[in-house]
């Protein structure tokens, strides 16, 4: 389903934690889709109510967007290289400001979020580790900002496919359609 | 301390629940503070661990960022409102790249962050209702958008005093600097 579009952007989510991450890999997850990500993948804890609920989304208020676990992140992103550059974001990378040129010029990404510890080894499979400020502060922050660096703001119109629900923005109150 | 300075950002968090939403309200206020804010109010539930949290990772990495809390949202914006307007983010809200342009004009706000069920009345008090994206997604992710597009990018770059611990920008690795 991700095959012939002109660019295709994949999210990873690293170590979830059903206990302690729910709410925040959930945010991560609705994040990417509402900023023009492609697909989200899951990794660490198997959560399938996660992963079914950002499903939900998208049937209501439309797609495409993709959602996968996957037990083992490094043969997955190993397989996804082949065809794709690597953002992990971290507040220890190269300045978002200093390298989005380039990464923009990539049209397949994968984008890796952390979670509590991360490994070593996703620094080192990195093309590009990325800071958006190098202050400590969130990777939902992070990945909002990224991407909406990345599409230059267009992702903030994009038109999602198959809504069944959709917001019409109004200056008071609230107004969804159902189409 | 807020005086003299050239804008004043306030970013207020409405009907925070301790059991629910501790994590994701702290990267609320990690993301105020990273993304160039000068305050952050929290309002529902009094959690002076998570203020305190906040305020230690400004004793390491800088600042100046206040925080505080208020048992009643309404009356502290209301006295506010006599010297900055208020805005308010919400998927339902006119869309921020039509109004980001007017907002900027203006040099003190308060950025309004809902949680689960947001009162009518913040709809009611805002000068805006703000939707970044008209997409259901995150309070976090919409924080950072708005604070990085008032800004203009300039808040990636700003010198936070008075730190401690400085991280220097690495392709890989991590570097962190006392000063």
């Amino acid at each position: 389903m991700l095959l012939g579009r002109d660019r295709v952007i994949k999210v990873l989510r690293l170590n979830h934690r059903i206990a302690r991450d729910a709410r925040l890999t959930t945010h991560v997850g609705l994040i990417s889709r509402a900023f023009g990500a492609d697909e989200f993948i899951l990794s660490g804890d198997e959560d399938r109510k996660l992963l079914s609920g950002l499903d939900k989304v998208t049937e209501q208020f439309g797609g495409p967007f993709e959602t996968k676990y996957v037990k083992q992140w490094k043969p997955f992103v190993n397989k996804e290289k082949k065809n794709c550059k690597v953002v992990h974001l971290t507040a220890y990378g190269s300045q978002l400001q200093d390298v989005i040129k380039d990464i923009r010029k990539e049209k397949n990404l994968i984008v890796v979020i952390g979670s509590a510890k991360v490994p070593p080894a996703a620094y080192e499979v990195a093309d590009w580790n990325v800071s958006v400020t190098n202050q400590p502060h969130s990777e939902a922050g992070a990945l909002a900002v990224f991407l909406h660096e990345y599409f230059q703001g267009k992702e903030l119109t994009k038109e999602f496919k198959k809504s069944k629900k959709k917001i019409i923005p109004q200056a008071k109150g609230k107004r969804v359609i159902s189409s």
